[in-house]
Parts: C-alpha cells; sequence; structure tokens
C-alpha cells in the first residue's frame, strides 16, 4: 500500500524478499503472497525458473542480476532503482534467491531506503546453507559431529584470492558451508588442509540444490575438487564440509524419491 | 500418504518440518500445506501459539516439548513415538522451532527412521538467526562489517560451562549468533573479551523474535549481560554479536511498524 511520504508524495514500499533456495514450495507464505500481488519485480540471477512463473502477467519485471567483477557500480543502480520505483508509487518486490540478509546485501539497499525515507520490509528466506542441505540429507548440527556452523562467501575478489581467515575456519567440530564457492574450491581444499584440517574431512558440493535439476557430489576435503570437475558441476553450487556429510548417503530422501539426480 | 513398508505392513510417512520463528507469515508453503492436512503432530515447546492454532481440530497434537537436564533420555523416546506412529499407519508431521537441521536435532529423528525403514522428509524452516535478525533490523552479512556468519548453541551442559572454542569465535569480521544463549550470556561476554574481541563490539538480544511479543535490547558485548538482566529478558532469546549490530537503529523497520516493543 502507498504511503505519504516526508516530503508529501504517495511512496510506495519495498518489501525485501529472500525466495529460498529454488524450490516454490521453499517460499515463505507471506513470500508467496507478496510475489503473487506484486505491481512490480525487481529480481537476481539466482530466482529460480518455478519462481519466476508465479509472478502475475500483469507485474513489471526487472532484472537486476549483477555481472560478476562489477559487483559495486551495479549495487548503487539497484539501489537507486528501488528508490525511483517507490517514490513513483509503486510497491515494489525486491526478489532475490535465498536469504537477502545472507550474503544478499539486502542490507545495503535497506540502508539506501531507509536513508531517503522510504518505508520497506524485510522477508527473510530459505537460505542456500539451509536448503541445499536438507534436500542434500545432510544436517547442519549433529550431536557429536558438529556442534556449530559457519557460512563464509566463496566468490573470488576482483584479481585477488581469497580473503578468509583459514585458521579460524579449520575446525572439525563446526560445519563449513561455503556460498558461490564452486570456482574457487581448490583453493579452499588446500588452505583448510594447510591450516590443520584432516585431508579425509567429509566434503559435500549440492549444484541447484531443491530443484528437479539438483546434483549431489559427495566425496573429502582433498578430492571435492577433482570430483566436482568430473562431474561437470556448474554454478549454483553449495559447498559443505565437515563430519555432517558422513550422513549424506543414510539421510538422502530427496533424491532417492526422484527429485533430483 | 501410507507407503508399503520393507516388512509388507502399511507405514505412515514422516515429515520433519521446520515451523520457523514464530510469525506464522515465515512458515514456507509447503509446512503449511503439511500442518493443516496432518493427522498427527508431534510438536516441541518452541512452535509458537499462532501456528499451533492452524492444526486442524481433527489432528492428534503430542507435545514433546524437553525438560532441560533431561535430553539424552527424552530424545530417545521421541524418536522410538515418531517410528511407533509411522508403524500404525499414520502420516506424522514432526514440527519443531526454527529448522530442525539447525541445532534441532532432526537428524538424529531422521536416522532412527531411516534405519527402520521408514521414509521421510525434511523441510527446512527459517532457522531464529535468520527470522529475529530480520525483524531485528540486523543483516547478518554486510559488505565492510561482516563476512561471515557462525552460529553456536549457548545452553549450558548439565552441570558443566559451555564447550566451545573461544579462540576461534572470537572475530571481528564475522557475525556470531548464539542460540539460547541468554543463561549464558555472562559467561559468554567474559570469555570472549578474554578471547581478545574488542568490549565495545555491538551486541544484540532479540526474545520472541518475528512476533508480536517481539522485544530488542542493544547494547555491547561488555554490557549486554547486564543490559538483557535490567530489561528481565527471558528465553527465547537469540544473541547477536557483531558490528552488523550498529546497523539496528536504521533498520528497525519491524519494530516501528508497532510489531514489537
Amino acid at each position: 500500500m502507498a504511503e505519504q511520504g516526508q516530503d508529501g508524495r504517495q511512496h510506495g514500499r519495498v518489501a525485501l524478499v529472500g525466495a529460498g533456495p529454488g524450490d516454490p514450495d521453499l517460499l515463505t507464505v507471506k513470500a508467496l503472497r507478496l510475489i503473487q500481488s506484486a505491481q512490480v519485480v525487481v529480481y537476481d540471477r539466482l530466482v529460480s525458473r518455478e519462481i519466476m512463473e508465479l509472478i502475475p502477467a500483469s507485474a513489471e519485471r526487472i532484472y537486476a542480476g549483477k555481472a560478476l567483477g562489477h559487483h559495486h557500480l551495479v549495487q548503487d543502480e539497484i539501489n537507486e532503482l528501488l528508490l525511483t520505483l517507490a517514490r513513483s508509487g509503486r510497491d515494489v518486490v525486491r526478489l532475490k534467491g535465498g536469504d537477502s540478509f545472507v550474503f544478499g546485501r539486502g542490507s545495503e539497499e535497506a540502508l539506501h531506503l531507509a536513508r531517503h525515507g522510504i518505508h520497506f520490509e524485510v522477508v527473510p528466506g530459505i537460505s542456500a546453507a539451509a536448503g541445499c542441505t536438507s534436500y542434500g540429507g545432510i544436517p547442519l548440527t549433529h550431536r557429536g559431529l558438529a556442534t556449530g556452523v559457519q557460512f563464509v562467501p566463496g566468490h573470488l575478489r576482483e584479481g585477488k584470492g581469497l580473503d578468509l581467515r583459514w585458521d579460524k575456519l579449520a575446525d572439525p567440530d563446526t560445519t563449513l558451508v561455503i556460498y558461490m564457492g564452486l570456482q574457487s574450491l581448490p583453493e579452499t581444499s588446500a588452505e583448510l588442509i594447510k591450516a590443520g584440517l584432516p585431508c579425509d574431512t567429509p566434503a559435500a558440493a549440492i549444484e541447484n540444490g531443491t530443484t528437479p535439476r539438483q546434483r549431489r557430489v559427495i566425496g573429502t576435503l582433498a578430492d571435492l575438487p577433482e570430483r566436482t570437475r568430473a562431474a561437470g558441476l556448474q554454478a549454483p553450487t553449495l559447498i559443505v564440509i565437515g563430519k555432517v556429510v558422513s550422513l549424506a548417503g543414510e539421510l538422502d530422501w530427496f533424491m532417492t524419491e526422484g527429485g533430483g539426480s
């Protein structure tokens, strides 16, 4: 619903909506309602095609997918776009894969709107770490195998390697989840082994998690890079490293049922 | 739908369903559908009253809330209960607050079912870390403030202190989320400061996150224990420590709108 802005004009509201990992059944009830009643949807590359089909034909769709290597500039443009759309009086759904507050840069967009007097709300989504592992038969925590969990980004910075504290990440009692970590997996594997994590630590890669296209590759910290290469995995792929991956055989309910291959 | 078990009888299926942090609007579409068509629901203490009201009157409700200090025994009993119910031919919804694979011990239940030939599925939920922070105006990651996030449990073991690696947790560039960490907050604060995390690191406590009863206390690593005591916070309360908490003022969309106090 449009609201009176600080400058007296009717402004739209912006909902920063997490679309979850892909399966439309994993949208929240609130996200589904907002998508189905949207006037304009600004969406990212990682929103699954099944979810895009839920947007009504009457809604305007604007693609805001970021080209790799051009994050900064494009993020500013997205911030401005959301502001302009809200000022035009329309209610905006800003739709991102996963959860917009977990590596989604949703907080940068929210801050920009807040600083310009636009009302926004945040609708959390099932993050890839939760969705892909649940459908991959891998619990993030399990008594005796992992007492905690860490999420880190695995995308390479422009021309640089990963900027991560390997000494803190190499903990055999914590599950390590790496978002967008396929390209950097050889470096990740080598650095974690150098920092003391055992070579035979179970590790998994889940491509297109929760969708009918899900593929899962299971191995060890040492051999996962080669296994993912051999299987030809592509982005989006989530990496999971830790003893909990040892349960992936017994807990594989989704692919057993033909949900993925 | 009941299925043929390995022993030839018709067994029910078990859905391990994450109920999310409290707001029924944050249930996934799949969770809502399963709850509304349930024959029997085995639920925990942390499932909000608003969500319990969605269970049809015709469904049997079984409380499996764990008494503190009796985790182990009762978990075995819950495992057996789910098995018995499924073997009686009924479809079972096992409903837990948050996400059953994130400190929910859902994987122990899933393993028990898998080892006895019962079909199960896992429906991830919005975990407290995502839900309570989104509604608390705190992003889990933000460029320049946090490159990653860690989740650890804060409940005290029987008669013992916390069994956490403070040296690995005391990272100023990572957001630290502590589940059920109110009671142990004085110890957590002291240990993190001893391990080198600055006293003035922003920190927050969120009680009953995402519900109309949400309360938020903002402070620093050093003074949050006293502030939460003064405010009289009770469980369930999520603790968040890290520079991202500095955005909580500007990004406070939920309580500004009267959703909480």
